[in-house]
């Protein structure tokens, strides 16, 4: 694991949180993008080296819309970057982490992501991402 | 704000959490430091430029003990590296961010941290660090 990739932040209203973390940041966001397949409309600010992700659900059965429901807006997951995912994976699951995506799947920001069930990782819902190669 | 300095991670025993988090980076922690002030004793973990930060209550009254209770181990709040702590809490008081410390107090790692509340960032604890200078 190289760095923090980003954080994703639950949120319910996608446009008032653009504006609240432009304020924090001093800049705007620098894309919107949709992830059909999680249910979620996604922005992303730059900060230096690392990324802030706000995460809003699209549809009621969205896991951003359960966990709002659950949790409260707030800190989703952490990912962490990394050059190999499929290597990655297999020494967490050797050290006995919990893998919820054993194949990675397609994610925002061109990303190869999985994660790691948040039980072994205590209560923190982690996510390996890796840069999908030309 | 120049990064992502550290993520703080409530746990609830710090050797276990130490143990499970140098298996997630491959690599132990790099030291121990107790802040008595805040009732907490933390361990921080390098990831490239950032840092990860767990922390232990080490009293019942602690702010760490009392987030465990309420809400289980997890992320606790986010810290963001500025160059100048004092101009940039003027900047987001400006804002509208509520500034939990307007005179930042001396924290873990030879920083001088101040946080805001949540309430004003989408129920994210948002730490603002700077360097002590020599």
């Amino acid at each position: 694991m190289k760095k923090i990739e980003h954080i994703g932040i639950a949120v319910k209203d996608l446009e008032v949180s653009n504006d609240l973390f432009a304020a924090l940041f001093g800049k705007p966001h620098y894309k919107i993008e949709a992830v059909e397949s999680e249910g979620v409309r996604t922005s992303f600010f730059e900060n230096g080296p690392n990324k802030i992700e706000l995460l809003e659900a699209t549809s009621a059965d969205s896991p951003i819309a359960k966990f709002i429901e659950k949790k409260g807006e707030g800190i989703h997951h952490i990912a962490f970057a990394v050059d190999d995912i499929e290597t990655e994976l297999k020494r967490l699951e050797g050290e006995g982490f919990t893998i919820l995506n054993k194949i990675p799947k397609k994610g925002a920001d061109n990303k190869l992501v999985a994660f790691l069930h948040p039980k072994s990782t205590n209560g923190v819902l982690i996510e390996l991402c890796q840069d999908i190669k030309p």
